[in-house]
């Protein structure tokens, strides 16, 4: 098959963005459809790049303070109602058992859309003393939304993620912990998924349900839409009046807890596929990879070719590389497509010339640049070049987004930004009529604010003072 | 307080087990009681326990060729009628989601009790060809099965686990793979969990629904009952009928696979605290003990103790050791009773005096034998001491365990071996009608089958001619 004929199996990643998404997900299995309509299966190939971001990510959460723990899957949808604006936001989107066992259940259950009510009742039975403050524990797991419109990663009715869920003394310290683990997620995308991410404060109509406060990660994907790839709130006191969640302080007064939540899910994989994707396929950031490094054998038939190809295995493995030899009874130009399309970092090809030369002919991904390397220095330079395309891939992305972040001063101008496909600042005055304005005429969001670049004068929408410097765009 | 008093917080292991265990469970915060009747919250320290066993198992899941994946929580009702014993064997445990997104469904899902059937649909579109098999795939998640009587790790209507599901071209293939797991289980449960457990087929009475054959691990807690500790299942063409799962095999005929199915779930961890604990409360194995030494500084306030202290722990930690430092303002006995009762294999006690001489006591928790050693030497002598632990335990419980492994002739004496905490061997015919009077007799079940050790002449309880050994045992 030629390389043309195989890439015709992708739609035209500029023509058509939303066919190349689902292509490249399903062609390079990493998801298929469930049986049930809106759910997902993750396969091998992606369900690894998942268990690559969990390593990663439960390590910092660990440097941060938090113990994981595990809390029931089914909520008595009573607690939903307990907080006023939380059961507003959620119960659309509940999935919920009312039988059981062979019986109707006396109080149906919800399966947990995010579990802030029954963590929330488990840290009101805890929480005694100032001494037991703060609690910061995270929970890995599965979660349900029900939603009429659903793609792989990006909205399905089940998915996985972690939620982190955090108690303290203070008001101070609450929003602290709100903003370490915003930074926390914002390091962890740069550094493990090359992904660049606009942080900032959500306006109100775009908050999660029942916070304060909440504060997004947005990453710009190829077509110039925004993928809020995680976000962190601060409860204040909302969830702990409405949970019961007191301690006595160390002034004998009996008070609230102030409380945050955070979450990220496997729709960070989505990220990863629109920010780095391109017409060949996926291109996957080395730390998160399944397989770093794919080695092909030319003229496999040939004496010692397979065998220098497994001993350059090993090498690799022992350095610490993801490593593997595809010794499929395939030609190598079929390999090259297939492994291109699956988005490993590197490629190593090796025939009986090279083995002569005591070298190896090296592919990136990523800018899909040929070296020749020697055999003797692999074990450190292949190392060494995951670091450098990792490090490369973000600064990409980043000169990519930066190049289609355009300021507009009025309705008409954030229309022509967001339909160029671009993020569009503009001052905004602060209130819900002008934020519905750009959503019924430019289909865009507000995303984050950035105050602090400097608040426009006035607001690009109704022209009145502007309170906030906000980043509208379209969104997934 | 004084350790007498401490102690009584337990209820005593010998005179209620059933109480002890509760006490323990609840005491070292390894879970609580959630808010929906038969669920458990698993707490920071037990899910540590969770994280340690997944590590392990699952890297050598991987060793044995598995790959992990996600299949969806939500299963069509539909499905589990597809095979007929399958369904009669879970379909009244199931919970049953009706209505979601505001809406009633047109058919109810039933969420997950185990996935043979949605994982059996994805198979049967996956797999096309010979060159397809085997496929090997494990998936670590939350399963629910709807129960009247519910315990703590043991037994509750939400319990995490891990299943395994296997695809193989023929019978032979997929029995090795039944058998392979059994013993992987086998050696992760005496290696890393220092279980003794007992393997071998179950009956048909006490097979999993669907399957052809069922291989079970039993393990022996204090009070002599049994706890199934993990389930391997050959599944034969049972499920690849029912759900079409067909390939072309190289002699061109399209052909029903061979399945199989393995599972265990965090009731291992009942095991660990039924088969290894005593008064004192939990014994934790060093191999997945969240902390494994803990570091108690005596006489805290004189110079140079909490610094020495936390000297060592960075030198342990830097030895591939858990080890944790505890600094609160608690007096030393208070301290030591707790780690005592949370189990940790270690306590390592420091004073002024033991800086002067340069040393540490040591007290294992296994076998509460204090020794003097060397500061010098920790960093070699803790990590061999916690192997010694760990081997310690296994053949403890062994021998525990073979002790109480009584022979019976009679139906009389597999009562008698029963009330007596005993695991009995006997004959038996293998009929139905003779495990059912056991059960009436004695309360007790047919675990596994070993024929292998030489088969009885006669059934123990009819007299006719035994076709089988069978271990009868009160059971979890």
């Amino acid at each position: 098959m030629s390389e043309k004929q195989f890439v015709t199996q992708i739609a035209d990643i500029n023509d058509n963005f939303t066919q190349w998404y689902t292509d490249v997900v399903l062609k390079t299995e990493l998801v298929d459809y469930g049986p049930v309509k809106g759910t997902m299966v993750i396969r091998p190939y992606g369900y690894a790049i998942w268990e690559n971001i969990q390593k990663d990510m439960d390590a910092r959460f660990k440097e941060a303070g938090s113990q994981n723990a595990y809390f029931p899957l089914l909520i008595p949808m009573s607690f939903f109602t307990k907080e006023a604006e939380h059961v507003e936001g959620f119960a659309p989107e509940v999935a919920v058992v009312t039988h059981a066992g062979g019986e109707k259940l006396e109080e149906p259950l919800a399966i947990r859309p995010t579990s802030e009510t029954v963590i929330g009742t488990m840290y009101s039975k805890w929480i005694q003393s100032y001494r037991d403050l703060p609690v910061i524990m995270n929970q890995w797991c599965n979660v349900m939304r029900w939603e009429k419109t659903t793609r792989p990663f990006l909205r399905t009715s089940e998915f996985l993620w972690q939620e982190g869920h955090t108690v303290h003394a203070s008001e101070d310290e609450a929003m602290e912990e709100t903003i370490k683990m915003l930074n926390v997620y914002k390091d962890f995308m740069n550094e493990t998924l090359a992904l660049p991410v606009l942080c900032g404060r959500k306006t109100e109509k775009e908050k999660f349900a029942g916070a304060v406060a909440t504060f997004g990660l947005e990453a710009m994907m190829r077509d110039g839409k925004s993928l809020q790839s995680g976000t962190s709130h601060y409860l204040g006191q909302n969830f702990s009046k409405a949970f019961d969640i007191k301690f006595l302080d160390k002034d004998s007064q009996l008070k609230h807890g102030y409380t945050t939540s955070w979450g990220t899910s496997t729709r960070m994989i989505g990220a990863i596929i629109m920010t780095h994707g391109d017409q060949r396929g996926l291109v996957l950031p080395p730390r998160v990879a399944p397989i770093q490094t794919i080695i092909i054998p030319i003229a496999a038939h040939k004496g010692g070719v397979i065998e220098k190809a497994k001993e350059i295995e090993s090498v690799l493995i022992k350095a610490g590389v993801r490593a593997q030899t595809d010794v499929r009874d395939m030609s190598p130009g079929w390999k090259f497509n297939e492994w291109e399309m699956k988005g490993v970092p590197l490629r190593i090809e090796i025939g009986p010339r090279d083995i002569e030369n005591n070298q190896v002919v090296l592919m990136r991904r990523d800018t899909l640049e040929k070296q020749t390397v020697s055999i003797d220095e692999l074990a450190t330079a292949i190392p060494a070049l995951l670091d450098t395309i990792q490090k490369d891939m973000l600064k990409a992305a980043e000169v990519r987004r930066d190049a289609k972040i355009v300021e507009a001063s009025s309705l008409d101008e954030i229309l022509k930004g967001v339909e160029g496909q671009n993020f569009v600042k503009a001052g905004w005055c602060g209130c819900r009529e002008c934020e519905d304005k750009v959503k019924e005429t430019a289909s865009a969001t507000a995303r984050v604010m950035c105050d602090e670049e400097g608040v426009p004068e006035v607001c690009a929408i109704c022209g009145k003072p502007a309170k906030h410097k906000v980043i509208f765009a379209r969104a997934y």
